[in-house]
């Protein structure tokens, strides 16, 4: 049968992700990967989790197996809630948490109630690929907002919410930007929460890392400054917790949280409530800062390493970010070298990392930047691995 | 904030579920509840499930809680392939498997893939009513087919096909249909099919209680009379595992599946890799099959009981369905008669149902029938509970 007229003009134009291709070259045992986006496997309290489990199904095996509401179980929503309140001065009486099935459904929701299709999404440029999928899968037009070394350039903002009044929502990844590494200054929280006012639109505000912080100093969320109800706080267990329970949740106004209830209830009625109950049962009868901190710890030591070598290896006309937490480093070539290419040929020497076209809202124009990864590497296949990678782009410029 | 002019068009006409407040009440300890469609929790394979996650957490911690792949975790994937080909006959060279976070994800996965906003769905009527709000969110045009006793209405199907170019789906749980507890025959199952290659329009199988049956014969499944790939088929592990746990799967052609792959990265990524591998290893190391039949027995006695129950207290103007499996009656009372009206009297004497209209394409137009459920009901309850409803309708009608 041929499907091509049956498949939803949205579908037609999205591809499967270029990283999904470059994953399964990555996966290869014997190659180096700088590709990924994993927390390290260290980090998962796998002992807690045993204990938790057993607990459970000792104790309230029917809450677990049974259906659940789609708001979310309520004593981890109540444990989050209360957590980022203490933790980020979020969450005030006007607002309310859902819980979903990770970070991705937290942006498919948004795009759901907000988004019709031709409408504009604002996004930092380079900005998190799975995400701008989401988007793409709405048919929502992307304008990229070039990101400076404080996040995204205000002026340009601007500019794009003049021409476009069909955009609704600005899509920020604020804290260790995947996939730059930046955190986006004060000021520039504030510029961009002062135009989403000005012009009457929304903001996601992606904080997956925000509690990987291993240098510098805090800054506020959005959220947290928020005194209009137009930012939607999309917080997640993925990395400080366990990516493969898939949990994360929104804390976002009242006034709209019934469009992404029903709006979940039609995705996937709830999330899995056996993994809602083991996070509440950690966050309440276990010590999540601490290991937090410990997650800290290891990446600091893994990015400075990887800086170091870089440092050490890579040419001088190559720079790079030097992010204060987070996963992620990002390397700029001089202009006019394709990363794809390079890319190619790192694969060839057992190394593998993420060209920058594959963040862009056009993933089809060359890119000279490119993603590097830290969270999952030895020390060992950091230092060999940056070598090979220094060596290559030695030779090539 | 007024979020009005923020709302997406396709989320401004959906409605929080009706279900949703009759549950509220239904909820409440001293109600006898008819108006739930849960699995019966002794059917919950606790201690099995409690010894898999040790096991899990034992070995293989760092898969279950790490990243996974959109496809699903492949061991499931093959051992769910195997079964429904031995059980079912379906899942052919052509066809291939991908694991998804419940049913109603399989609803919103096909809906993603094939709709455009305004195009058609054809539907039972009475059909799910999650599945409906599923396609309404999408801006879906639904195409209500009434059921007779032998499943849907052929002729007013192809009427249906004829009038209206824009249908793009058929939407049939062909198994004890939910609400109705209506199978469709294995005359009805090849006209659908006949007009779905006719046409070149889709089918969605939804088949959650497929495994249920406690009389009668086994009626083929679409899929396995699919010659052509038009059956997308929907299996879920609610019904017969846990629901909480949120796993079902789609099996379908080879031509399209790459779609259906990007358009659940794009939604969340995978499903829950833990829940996936607990899944799996029931499968391989436990009997789901004396499982499933025990549950098998346990709703064969409460749905003859609530039937002889209705048979004795309910007046014969009242008629209902006799499933033959699954988890739901269907009655209808005298033409004109409100469902609606008649919950509001039945609550008030501490007994819940579904009224029809839930289940209708036009939920606003009033339903002289109403769904019964009698999977998790004590039989001290279902025969007071149906003696109350006796009573009502015979100071009613």
């Amino acid at each position: 049968m041929n499907y091509s007229n049956l498949i939803s003009d949205k579908m037609l134009g999205v591809k499967a992700s270029a990283i999904r291709e470059i994953f399964k070259v990555a996966g290869q045992p014997d190659v180096i990967s700088f590709a990924g986006g994993l927390p390290a496997p260290e980090s998962f309290p796998v002992a807690a989790i045993k204990e938790i489990c057993n607990k459970i199904l000792d104790t309230e095996p029917v809450v677990a197996l049974q259906y659940g509401i789609s708001e979310g179980y309520a004593p981890l929503k109540k444990l989050v809630l209360e957590r980022m309140q203490k933790k980020e001065n979020i969450g005030s009486e006007h607002d309310d948490i859902i819980i979903v099935s990770g970070s991705q459904q937290g942006a498919d929701l948004t795009a759901k109630v907000l988004l019709n299709e031709g409408d504009g999404v604002i996004c930092e440029e380079p900005s998190f690929i799975g995400c701008l999928n989401t988007f793409r899968t709405y048919n929502a037009t992307l304008y990229g907002v070039p990101m400076n070394e404080d996040g995204m350039d205000l002026n340009v903002l601007e500019d794009t919410l003049k021409k476009h009044p069909n955009v609704k929502l600005i899509y920020t990844i604020p804290t260790f930007q995947n996939p730059s590494g930046i955190t986006s200054s004060l000021a520039v929280r504030q510029g961009i929460l002062r135009l989403a006012q000005q012009y009457g639109v929304m903001i996601l505000e992606d904080n997956p890392y925000g509690e990987l912080r291993f240098s510098g100093e805090p800054v506020p969320t959005l959220k947290s400054l928020d005194t209009t109800g137009q930012v939607i706080y999309l917080g997640s267990f993925s990395k400080v917790f366990s990516p493969g329970l898939r949990l994360a949740y929104l804390i976002l106004d009242k006034g709209i949280m019934e469009k992404f209830v029903v709006g979940k209830q039609a995705t996937d009625v709830h999330t899995n409530v056996f993994s809602q109950m083991i996070a509440a049962r950690y966050l309440e009868d276990y010590d999540i800062d601490s290991s937090i901190a410990k997650s800290r710890e290891l990446y600091r030591h893994r990015c400075h390493l990887m800086l170091s070598c870089m440092d050490q290896y890579f040419p001088k006309s190559v720079t790079y970010t030097r992010p204060e937490g987070g996963i992620f480093i990002w390397a700029t070539m001089p202009d006019g070298v394709d990363s794809g290419k390079l890319m190619l040929e790192a694969v060839e020497r057992k190394v593998a990392f993420v060209p920058g076209n594959a963040f862009m809202t056009d993933v089809d124009a060359p890119s000279h930047c490119f993603r590097l990864n830290y969270s999952t590497m030895s020390d060992e296949k950091i230092e060999k691995g940056i070598e090979i990678l220094g060596t290559l782009l030695s030779e090539r410029l």
